[in-house]
């Protein structure tokens, strides 16, 4: 895949990775970078990640084959319809938030005639934001979920495939609810989890942590507002997830309780071939480190 | 520090690790291994932590001036009271177990004259067990916890403390039900979390999860037996670390449930917060690596 003109809107963490990735991979001609915030701005066009920036999102629009938004997930739809009427028949449009059936729902249907969107989800980032972490390795080996619903026009997916595919990441084609209902389980509710059990923490233990603690809660340092939108934006299958681990918590706390010891290991025994399947699974698909 | 005979008992990634250190850093001439597992013992001898190894605790704990009990905690009491009268006057023993209360109070005041016990927790480890993970290094930087109570010797207090730090280690002293209250929270509770966590996650998602997922589970993969004893052993505390962890997951739940998106935000910040202080607290005190 071979890109005249790449806009990026929001140059972070993950916009900045996508600009890094597109010029070193050769996938784009051009790469503009367009965000609001000048600092931002400065610092990619320092760290070489950009041709040209700006904050003007419909000047961008017009120049752009491809576009990809990669803002908080509560501005990526308004986003999206603010820049489809300036964009040039053909251009495609695309995504990285973290939920899919709002934005992709928002947008459907809803597009000027030769402008599509077909949203994204790539499962790499990290606790840390801002441009200064992004690295043209990060989504290498990584899955970027596509999303597909009846009214997906199939070249347009193919062409997000292909983008996604040229940046070095695996892509797996989802229904955007589905991909709601699956992340609520592997993504949000462990965010939840560790900024709980993060703030559980009396102050006058912190000195009494060890690496265990940091890892189970390595999630919670994540931005409040980001992920406030993104648990927001999820809300019922977040719900849903929290009420699946609060019965399995509840199950612990009984057999504990009950002073029942084999259920207790039995159900540790679980947590622990989880856990096994799941690392299965990374080493057979190793993720790039974040 | 400068011990003739060392007697590691149980040889697994604890007792293989300070087996090593003990070598590696001269602080003991001669250094003993028990284990009822002739295959832990083949592996450490064939590692060169031991100069002897063999599964008669009594026999070897004649011969002791240092014993550190490393199984798990449900038999460590036992294996003291057991070794203790075949020790010379002026033996030290000594524990790694991840709770304090039942071992120290099952065992004092019951100690032959001359021999004294005091109470270690290493805040290191791993998820991983036996000898084959064991390293030189894994004590050095990290906090060991060594119990005092009214009945302890200070003589002894200084020796124990004085053996944690000649393996790298820096020491920290606690009364043992502070530090079970302590470590509840700090340990027991993200050990349940981890586990409750992963055994939420249905079979047909094991392929979407991402590094998140899997550093907020990291703990599930512990040695299912082995926590139920550390969890059994401090039953009260970790009901209560539960119960004080439910509530802050009550309260995320009901601000997303009520669209409260300030109170969501709000309620992640604080885990961010503690979050950040906790790594502040880990900066300046580097742990090891495991």
């Amino acid at each position: 895949m071979r890109i005249a003109n790449l806009v990026v809107v929001g140059v972070g963490l993950l916009g900045g990775s996508i600009a890094l990735a597109a010029r070193s991979r050769g996938v784009a001609a051009r790469v503009l970078g367009v965000d609001r915030d000048p600092d931002s701005l400065r610092q990619a066009r320092e760290r070489g990640m950009l041709d040209e920036g700006g904050t003007d999102l419909v000047a961008a629009a017009g120049e752009a084959d491809v576009l990809v938004f990669c803002t908080p997930v509560d501005l990526i739809a308004a986003q999206v319809m603010a820049a489809a009427p300036a964009c040039r028949p053909g251009a495609l449009l695309t995504d990285v938030g973290s939920t899919k059936a709002a934005i992709v729902h928002a947008i459907e249907g809803r597009l000027p005639p030769g402008v599509a969107f077909v949203g994204g989800h790539p499962l790499a980032g990290s606790e840390k934001n801002g441009p200064g972490y992004a690295t043209a390795h990060l989504l290498e080996g990584r899955q970027v979920i596509v999303t597909r619903t009846p009214h997906t026009d199939p070249a347009a997916l193919d062409r997000a495939a292909a983008f996604w595919e040229a940046l070095g990441a695996w892509v797996r084609v989802m229904d955007p609810d589905a991909h709601d209902r699956a992340l609520a389980l592997t993504s949000h509710l462990p965010h939840v989890v560790a900024a709980a059990l993060a703030s559980t923490l009396p102050s006058h233990l912190h000195d009494l942590t060890a690496t265990g603690f940091r890892d189970t809660t390595r999630l919670a340092a994540g931005d409040p507002a980001l992920w406030g939108g993104i648990l927001s934006s999820n809300q019922a299958n977040v719900l849903a997830a929290l009420d699946r681990f609060g019965d399995q918590l509840r199950r612990f706390h009984d057999a504990l309780a009950a002073g029942d010891r084999a259920a207790l290991e039995c159900l540790l025994a679980q947590g622990k071939d989880v856990k096994e399947a799941v690392a299965h699974f990374c080493r057979e698909h190793p993720p790039a480190t974040s």
